[in-house]
C-alpha cells in the first residue's frame, strides 16, 4: 500500500522522536516554562527575524485557531475568512463556540483578494444599520490554502495593509506552513513576522507528533497564558511539543522537511500531468488534487491511500494525494507505476 | 412630515394603551404568571389552534431569535438562514453569542428554496467528514421575510417536511407576522402552528410598546423558563407584555391592524408603481422598496420620512417605506401628491 | 387582601404612565436615540452630577447585570459579589453563560467587607499559581443588598479604593437604588457616579414598568451599543424606557416615591418590632424581613400577600414584606389590625 | 538535586517511550480512529469491566474537565465541586467558558461528604425560587482529591446514588488515578465504572507524556466526538495518546507504576513523621503535604525540588512532595538525610 491520504498518517520525524527520547528523563519546569520550549522559542524568534515575539506552543490546529482568535477578537467582532477557510467549515464551529462569528468572503482556489477585502470593510463602515451587525475585528487567511495554494508576497502585502488601514488584526494559519516557505515563493518566515499579528507554524502536519507554535510578532495580548490555560489548551508537560519544536528548529529540519516533500508532491504532479490526469488547482505545495476517472479510482483504492475531496462530475471525482516527510521517491515512482497499469 | 422611515415609530395602538392603563393598578403574580399573560396565552392557542402550546413572552425580536435559537439547538448543531436573514446580519451576531454557527443558504427575495435546503442537508450527511462540521440543528425563516416577501402555503410545507425528515427544528420569525396574516395569502396562524416547531409573533412591529409571544405548538422544551431566565429576558413585570398581547389577541386588534397597514401599504405601492418608480421586489406586506432617483430622494426627505435599504446604482438608491396601526390613508394621499410635485 | 409581596407587583407609578399616554403618539427615532430618552438621559446626568456620564436604558434587573458585567470583564476575568449577591444565586448563572466566573465573597447582612475584599486581592496575587487561575476584574455590590441594607459612604469609599488600586472596576446593582436613596444614609447618587466605573438605576422595581438606567460616569466602553444589540437587550422602542425615566426624574418622582416607600416600610417595622416580632435584619430600605411563628404565618397567609424568605428554625420562618409607590399608610394600618387580631 | 515537585517534571514512563519509538513508522487513521487508540480502548474497557463503555483520549486534564462537563451540561445546568475542586479553582474559569456554573460545594481534606451533597439538592428543589437558579446537573469529585485523599467504597456509593437518586451525572476526575488504585483502597477500577457516569484516567500525571482517557461507561452521549473538535480537543495524530495508553494498559504498566509511587510516598511519609515534621493531611498516595519551618524551608531548597502549597502559620509552610514513576528509593533516602542534617 502507497500512503498519500494525507500528512499526518505516521508518528513524527525520526529526528523529533530522537530529541524526545534523548531529554525525556531531564527534569524541567512545567506549562512551557521548560528549557526545551525556551530554546525552541529563541530559535523560532531568530528564524522569524522577530526578536520580541511571543511564542505558545498548543496541541493542534483547531484549538489554536480557536484560542488565537477567541483571544484576540472583542466581544462584538468577528473574523473574515475565505469561504474554504478551515475555521468556517471543518472545525465544527470552535470559532461560534468562543462566541464569534466568521464572516465568509468570496475566494479563488482557496485565496481571498485583497480588492474584496477592501470594498467589504468599506461596505461595513458605509452601512447606515453597521453598529447591529458584527464588527469586522480580524482577517483570517490559511498558507498554504485548504487547496494547497500559495499568496504571493505583494498579495500578503496588501492584506495587511488593508487590516492595518482598518485597525484589525491579521491571522495567518499556518498547518502546514513548512510546505509553503518550501515551494517557489517569495514570501519568507520573517516576512509573515513583519506582515501579520499572528501565525502559527504547523508542527502536527510538518513533522512533529503534535504541536503549533503560535507566534505573536510584536508580543501577546494581555494574560495570554491564562487565556490558553482556560481554554483547555494549556500542557502541563509543555516540554513534549518545546522539544518537538526544538528538533525542528534548531538546526534546519524543518526547512529541510518542507522542501522533501514538495519535491516530492512536484514530481507528483509531473506524473500525474504527464498522463493526461487534470488537477482541480495548480498547487506548488504538497497537496495535489488529481481529478480521476470513478473507474480508475476504484481500482486505486486497493493500491493506495488518498483522501476524497469532492465530487467533480458524473464519472469524475476530486481526491487529495499529500506528501510529507515521511514520503520517499520510491512512493511517487510506485505510484506512477499504478497508474500506467491500475489494473495489475 | 409624513412618516414611513419604519413600523415602530410611534408607541403602541391606543387600544393597547388603554388595556396597560386599566390593568395598572391590579396586583399580579411577577414573572409571566400573572393573569393577564396567562389569558393572553389562552387566546393565542386559539388563534393558533393548538391548545397544547406553550407560549412565552419575551422583549424584543433579536432577543427571542437568541434566546429561542440558542435554548433549542444542543452544543454540536447550528441554524441554516438565508443569507439575507436578520439573525445573520443585523444581530450583531446574537446567536454567534450563544456559541451556535449561523449557516448562509442562497436566497430569492429574501425566501430560501426548498431544494437547495434539502441539497444543502443531503451533502452535509454525504460529506466523509461531516462529524468535523457544524451539525444542521434548525432551519430559520422569517415571514414576512425581511424583503417584505411571503413564503406560501405550499413552500412551507415543504419545508416543514425537510426539517421532519432531517430531523432538526423549524423556526419562524414572525417579527411582523400580523402584516403576514394580513396579506393575500393561503398561510395561516393554525398553518404555523401545525408546520413550525417554534415561532413567534411579532408585537413590537405590529402594534406593542414591546413584546414578542414565542409560540412552542407542541409545548415548550424543559426548563425554558430558566433559560429565559437566564438569558436576561424574563421580566419581572410580565404583565405589561402579557396585557398587551391580551389587548391584540382578545378581539383581533393583531389581525385588523395588520390589514389596514397592508391595505395602506399596496395603495402606496399602487401610487408609485402609477408614477413609474420601480419596486425593488413585489412585497404584498406592509414594507415597500422604491427604487428612487437620487434627486427625487433628496427633495422627499424634506417631506418623508424613509428607510434608507442599499445603493441600486450610480444615480438610484433603493429605499423602503413602512405602514403600519398609525399610517392614515392620509399619509399615503399626502405622499402621492408630494411624489407629483417633489419640489413643492 | 393586603399587598407586601413584592415592589413590581402593580404596573407603574400613574405618573409614569401618563407619560407614556401623552407622548404615545409622537413619531421618535428607533434604539434608544428618540427624544424622551434624550431628555432622561440629561436629567439622570444632571442628577448623577456626572455630566461626561453614558446612560443606557435596559430592560431588566438580570439583564443589565449581565449585559453589564459580560460586556466588561475580559476574558481572563471574573466577577466578586457576595455570598448573597443576586447575580451568584438567582440570576440563573447569567453571567456565568457570558463566560465569566462569579467569586464568592463572604458577606454580612448582604455586604462585603472592604477588608475581607483586600485581602482575597493580596492573596490572589501572592498565589504562585495565580495565572492558572480567574483573575478578579470586577466587584459587584448591590444597593440596597438582598437583605435591604445599605453601605455607608466610607464603606464604599474603601471598596472603591480598593478596586482602584487594583485597577478593576466598581458596578453597584441598584435594583431598589430609589429605596437607598431615599433612606437615612449619606450616600448620594454624585457620590455613586464618582465612586463607581458602572451602576445601574433600577425602573422595574422602582416605579416603572421595566427599564434600568445603566450609568457609566466616566464614559461608556468601546461599541457598548452593539454588545447590548448582540445581548438582545437593545429595543426597538427605546422610547418605552426613556419615557419612564424621563417621568421618573424630570421633577423628582423617583427620589418622591423612594421616600414614601421607605417612611412606611419603617412605620411597618416599628408596628412588627412593637408588637415583638424579630427582624432577619436592621433594614432602613423597603424590604423588611419578619420572623414569623409559622402558626400566624398561616393565619397570614389569607389575608396579606408576603415573600417566603427561608426557614428561621422548625417554628419560625423569615418572610420578606415589601412596599412601593403603590403601598398607602392604610396598608400598614391594616397590616398592624390583622397582627393584632389574626384570628379574625 | 532532588526531585519531588510534582508527578509531571519528568517525559514518560521508558515503556510508554519505546511504544512510541516502536510505532512510530505505521501508517494510522487520525483523529482517534488508530489501531493503537482500538487497542488501549479494549484494554480500558476490560480493566473497567464495562464492555459497553465509550473511551476518547484527549491532551490534558483542564481540557478533558472543560470537555466532560460543558459537553454534558445542558444550558441551564451547572456543576456541584469541592470548594478545593481543581474546576472551581486552578482551571482558570475553563468550566464558565463553556457557560456553565460551578457550585462550591463545602469539603474536608478535598472530599465533600454525601449528606452534605443531599441537604443542598434538597434544599435546591425546596426553594420556591429555584427556577430562577442554575439547576444542579452533575457532581464532580476528584479521586485522590487535590490533597492527596480518597474516597471510600462506601463514600462513592452514597455519592453515587445521591446523584441517580436527582437524576443528575456524576463525574471523576482522575488525574492522578493510577495512585488512587494503587493505595490501600477498597475502590477498583470498575467501581468507578459502574458508579460514576463518566470519569477519567489520568495520563499526563501519571505516567504519560499526555494524554487522559475520558470514559464513559454506559455509552458516550450524542455527537461527542463533534464536540470534542469544536473544543479544540481532538488531536489528528489521536495516536499519540492512543499509543501511551495502549503500553500503560496493555500489561498492567500504569497499575505499577502507581503502587511504585505510591510506596515511595508512603516511605517518605514515615521519613517526615519519624522526624516530627507534621502533614497537613493523611494522605494516602503519591502526594504528601509536610509543614516544615520556614528556616527548614530555606536550606532544603537548595538542594529538592518541592511546590510551595499555603502559609499554614507565620513560622511554618505547608508544601507539596510527590513521587512518579521517576522517583526511585534513592530519592527518598536522599531527602531523609538532607531532612537530617539540612546545613550540609
Amino acid at each position: 500500500m502507497l500512503y498519500f491520504e494525507n500528512d499526518y498518517d505516521r508518528g513524527c520525524h525520526p529526528r523529533v522522536m530522537k530529541k524526545l527520547c534523548d531529554t525525556n528523563l531531564i527534569p524541567a519546569a512545567g506549562y512551557g516554562d521548560d528549557e526545551f520550549s525556551q530554546r525552541a522559542r529563541g530559535y523560532i524568534r531568530k528564524a522569524c527575524n522577530a526578536p520580541a515575539a511571543d511564542v505558545f506552543f498548543l496541541s493542534g490546529g483547531t484549538q489554536t485557531n480557536a484560542v488565537a482568535i477567541g483571544g484576540l477578537l472583542r466581544p462584538w467582532e468577528g473574523v473574515y475568512a475565505a469561504d474554504t477557510g478551515h475555521i468556517g467549515l471543518h472545525e465544527a464551529g470552535a470559532v461560534e463556540f468562543t462566541g464569534h462569528k466568521v464572516m465568509s468572503l468570496p475566494q479563488r482556489q482557496g485565496k481571498i483578494d485583497a480588492r474584496q477585502l477592501r470594498a467589504r470593510l468599506e461596505g461595513f463602515y458605509a452601512d447606515p444599520n453597521h453598529e447591529h451587525m458584527v464588527f469586522p475585528g480580524m482577517v483570517y487567511i490559511s498558507h498554504p490554502t485548504e487547496y494547497g495554494t500559495l499568496y504571493s508576497l505583494q498579495e500578503l502585502e496588501e492584506i495587511s495593509d488593508i487590516c492595518k488601514s482598518f485597525n484589525i488584526s491579521l491571522f495567518l494559519d499556518g498547518a502546514r506552513l513548512a510546505y509553503a516557505l518550501a515551494a517557489e515563493t517569495d514570501v519568507t518566515l520573517p516576512d509573515l513576522a513583519r506582515l501579520c499579528d499572528v501565525f502559527y507554524i504547523g508542527g502536527t502536519k510538518c513533522g512533529a507528533l503534535c504541536g503549533e507554535a503560535l507566534v505573536f510578532p510584536k508580543g501577546a495580548p494581555e494574560r495570554f497564558l491564562t487565556v490558553i490555560k482556560q481554554r483547555g489548551a494549556l500542557m502541563a508537560k509543555g516540554r513534549l511539543i518545546g522539544a518537538q519544536f526544538e528538533a525542528l528548529f534548531e538546526d534546519g529540519l524543518y526547512f529541510q522537511t518542507g522542501r522533501s516533500a514538495v519535491a516530492l508532491a512536484l514530481r507528483l504532479k509531473d506524473e500525474l500531468t504527464a498522463r493526461g490526469i487534470a488537477l482541480l488547482v495548480d498547487s506548488p505545495t504538497n497537496q495535489q488534487f488529481p481529478i480521476l476517472d470513478n473507474g480508475l479510482l476504484e481500482k486505486l483504492s486497493e493500491k493506495v491511500k488518498y483522501s476524497f475531496w469532492e465530487p467533480y462530475d458524473e464519472r469524475r471525482t476530486v481526491v487529495r494525494l499529500a506528501t510529507s516527510w515521511a514520503t520517499g521517491p520510491e512512493d511517487v515512482d510506485g505510484l506512477a507505476k499504478i497508474l500506467d497499469k491500475p489494473g495489475d
